[in-house]
């Protein structure tokens, strides 16, 4: 039993966030108000009594975290941010304009946001992420997810409920608001919480059902928070619109402001029950060592011979282990695949900074961007083309502005015997189109390793493409590769074409320079490891030493790839490019089969350049 | 109690599949024999005993259906298509080669495949949407989908159990081969099958557990599949690398052929137990009247009044209606968006071909893959930026060369407030990227019409982008739109630029001539609606005569889009293409402001053009 005095001023705060909310998003005009109005109570009892928190500083390391994972639920946590006050709260109304960074769905431009959400399902995956971060770092502060309960229909539920389950995260609680209704239609499970209650428990989890608008229940689940070996779920019935007569389990309302009128109505309805939270007392964090999160100031040297044969997947996993010796920041994170990505190699060095994520990509990369939210470098590896699963938890990471390096192995028709579904050829396209991205595709062993070193000292998302043939170390140990450079491997001063390639193409383009040698005819050829920032300078110079004639020859399909990036960067120089990549739904075959069968190999870049050059 | 003449004739069997399984990857010099071993007396059981089916026509359309979601055991399903008689048993030891579509993993190339696996956790979802379409049909056939264990990490594997279970699809069992060893370790639940069983009832499933060697216990639970009206999930605790001493539950053999000489030994082991199906009597299929499945003759006009305001996403509704009038083939499937893609209005007319799959996009696309996979036209819809959940469904749903129709809307910052995490920005760059795909990109209502109605007769992949925002009807109802084509809505003798727009920025670049026109600057609109495949010698004709000057205007992130598209065609022609596009993560505001921002709005095209031209 609780106080009463205790319970009604959360009711009042609940009510007054319910006031917020209507308020908000009628002032912007749109918005998901009935989403704010079911989690009014579970919100309150969170931000102003169970939660520990410095409400002055968000980002304190030892904070108690809070995931909106139902992200539309936005003005219910910016109205919690207000009352708890770290946002004025006048500036509610700006809700949604351009001018306020109050956006639609909460995004890390706030410093109380740790990931963005707004895309339903992946907030639990990075609970996930920085649960087992505090664990990792000594730390005890908890990370509470709420979730909607239309969004655990998506799998990736399952997926972060499964690694939280088996790994007895039982410093993450996930709170399902089980209003009832979705966006188009009531949700198939409706209030049948036991349902939900049944999915948590088969992946591994305690279960608590409670009423979510009735703050003894509220405040006596969370007050057992943390008990036990297992992640907490709590299953909170709740009514869509509650608080409001005429929006309580109304349909039709979902993702619709009030009219100016309706909402002086609900306010109306609302303000006698209403009051503030100014003076409550917020439950402090410990005070705890702060996690060293801090580069070094160099990495140990790269050391490989010229000529020796070695993947560059490899080298990934040989740069992993190198410096992550030096460097605690670096997690690593691999779905099954790590004997073939060869993060294996760091997860037998340093099994306490090695999570394997088992067949669930997009889990992996949610983890992987809480750990980044906690100021972890995390490389998260599979092979290239079973990253597309992820493609969605990457677009966020990218609103996120998450400190993310992926890796995609087994990129392109060169993998061989194993067929089309195993193939990345859709990875550069994939990667080049999330903002701020970096892309890198390097060929040989030293500039992989070189590569994942500018990966880890970059902040934001970096993809490596990495290849599954043995290819020959072609750079001294000593040479930079810089993000945005290219190495120029062949030129003279009467070079007829430039050809740009990347990853296992090299080979073929300089295998072609030595054939066109010998009829006489010269070429450039670059390896454009960085395919994002491209070396539009260095290209465009090659390029108008060889009459603007450019092409382009990459283990992609042709578009959005390789080609493209240099044909979208030169083009408005009068440069003509031409492209040679994979147009067709490649087969089974020995990589040489392959990549003279879809023409991006020797024969095909000579006979391109010999038609070029007519 | 079965015979024991029944039993050992299928054991038998089993063996010979193992002993080709063996043979074959040996010969390959790949593959993956250990996860083919552990599921012989499941295949043997089902092929030789228990599904209904024309060995001679694998595509009868009233045959059981068997889909193979670990498609890594491909030499064991091409074992049983052998021993059924419709491979020649010597091709099998062409697995691998380019010469033979007998490919590392499963594809359409082969007519008992109906779908490509390969990428783990889709089978699963293709079989729901095969046992949908044969309830719709009224055929009596069933699906099986044999899962590895390792696959049920994927969460969308629950969102098709969700679905199945919630739909009572009896007609579908699952069979998960429960072998305890995945690629790099072990699984995380080993061979503890009842929290598979768990896992499978609290998504609605019967379920089964039961030794996956044992063919009495097999065939017992396969005599009852069909019974009660939930799916029938069989958790078949099962050893990797079954039937040989050496192979037998020993970590370090996935994935790894075995040597000439092991193979030798394995198979001495198993020949003297195994036996050829030859003979055997497979039960037949019910000889049941064929689905229609056929495109109607013509479908009914649009109409529209030029000057009309309406989005392209409502006159996506409208179409699908008015063609779903004549053309049974068509369904339609929505992720809890339907309001908002107004695919509302095809389910509110055709209930019966309308699927709700809520919010689990994967799913919808694999089901929708099954559906395609049984001759219908299924168009699935949801706001674009959420179809990258479903990229690697898309990926493999390419691979399978399926009849598939997407829509996206919500596209671009076009859609203003809800913010990033709502727009889709990567969605062109994505579809490009698919082989063989079609994306198209409409402005107006006629022209969405229209388009619908040819991704509706043309096969394979097509990728709508609908808007938020109402726009005018600039085209007349009898205009037609052939895939390939674009649209020149201004031009001139005089024209200094063309300028290349599609959907919201058709209307920006229609103003921008305007305002240019006044200070005496003529230049070429194009609406290029097809984005691939591209109109490139409309394009290009037209950039001829403005002195090879094109600018792409677009509401997508500036990589991969239009412009990458136009620049990539284009640009070995000597043409100069300026791109403007979304080159940063928006911000929330007004739709408006936020094209002026990302500078692809009329005072942005003006700019540029006036820069070009001086």
């Amino acid at each position: 039993m609780y106080e009463q005095e205790v319970i009604q001023r959360l009711q009042g705060i609940a009510n007054q966030l319910r006031v917020h909310s209507i308020a908000s998003t009628t002032a912007a005009g749109s918005g998901h108000p009935t989403s704010c109005l079911s989690a009014a109570e579970l919100v309150a009892a969170l931000f102003f009594y169970h939660m520990r928190y410095d409400p002055k500083n968000p980002q304190y390391h030892n904070n108690d975290r809070f995931i909106l994972s139902k992200g539309h639920a936005a003005p219910l946590l910016y109205a919690a941010w207000a009352e708890a006050g770290f946002i004025p709260p006048a500036e509610l109304l700006n809700l949604r304009k351009l001018t306020s960074d109050l956006e639609g769905h909460p995004t890390p431009r706030l410093p109380f946001v740790d990931v963005a959400t707004g895309s339903l399902g992946q907030g639990l995956s990075a609970g996930v992420g920085m649960a087992l971060c505090a664990r990792l770092d000594n730390l005890d502060y908890r990370v509470y997810v709420l979730l909607g309960d239309g969004e655990c229909a998506e799998g990736a539920v399952w997926e972060a409920a499964a690694m939280a389950g088996r790994l007895k995260l039982s410093n993450l609680i996930a709170i399902v608001d089980v209003n009832r209704l979705g966006q188009s239609e009531a949700t198939t499970v409706g209030h049948n919480v036991e349902v939900y209650q049944k999915r948590f428990e088969a992946f591994g989890w305690r279960t608590e059902v409670i009423d979510g608008h009735d703050l003894e229940e509220i405040l006596e689940v969370l007050d057992a928070a943390g008990l036990g070996d297992q992640p907490l779920a709590i299953i909170a019935k709740t009514i869509k619109g509650a608080g409001v007569s005429f929006l309580a389990d109304k349909d039709g309302w979902h993702g619709k402001p009030l009219s100016k009128e309706e909402a002086e109505r609900a306010i109306a309805e609302l303000q006698p029950k209403a009051c503030s939270a100014e003076g409550i007392t917020i439950p402090e964090p410990n005070r705890l060592p702060p996690p060293e999160n801090i580069a070094p100031a160099s990495y140990p040297p790269v050391s490989y011979k010229k000529g020796d044969m070695i993947a560059t997947r490899e080298a990934y996993g040989n740069a992993l282990v190198r410096i992550g010796a030096v460097d605690r920041r670096i997690c690593v994170f691999d779905a099954d695949t790590k004997n073939s990505t060869f993060a294996i190699k760091f997860f037998q060095k340093y099994p306490e900074r090695a999570f394997e994520c088992y067949i669930a990509e997009q889990n992996m990369v949610g983890v992987a961007v809480g750990f980044a939210a906690r100021g972890k470098v995390p490389f998260a590896s599979s092979f290239a083309c079973f990253l597309t699963r992820a493609y969605d938890f990457i677009r966020m990471a990218g609103i996120s502005r998450a400190n993310l390096k992926l890796c995609g192995s087994h990129a392109g028709v060169s993998i061989g015997e194993d067929g089309p579904s195993q193939m990345g050829l859709e990875d550069i396209a994939m990667m080049r189109a999330v903002p701020e991205s970096v892309v890198l595709y390097p060929c040989d062993a030293v500039s992989t390793e070189k590569l994942v070193e500018q990966m880890a000292l970059r902040r934001g998302i970096c993809y490596l493409r990495t290849s599954r043939p043995k290819t020959p170390v072609i750079y001294d140990n000593e040479e930079d590769f810089p993000i945005g450079g290219a190495k120029i491997l062949r030129q003279s001063t009467n070079d007829k074409v430039t050809v740009v390639a990347a990853g296992v193409t090299v080979f073929e383009a300089l295998k072609a320079a030595d054939v066109l040698q010998k009829e006489g005819i010269a070429i450039t050829v670059i390896d454009a490891y960085s395919v994002k920032p491209l070396a539009r300078d260095a290209i465009l110079a090659a390029a108008r030493r060889t009459n603007n004639i450019v092409l382009t020859v990459e283990d992609h399909y042709i578009e959005g790839g390789l080609g493209d990036a240099v044909a979208g960067e030169l083009c408005n120089e009068g440069v003509r490019v031409y492209k040679l990549g994979v147009t067709e739904i490649p087969h089974s075959g020995k990589p040489e089969e392959l990549l003279a069968k879809y023409r991006i190999d020797t024969a095909a870049i000579v006979h391109l350049v010999k038609e070029l050059v007519k």
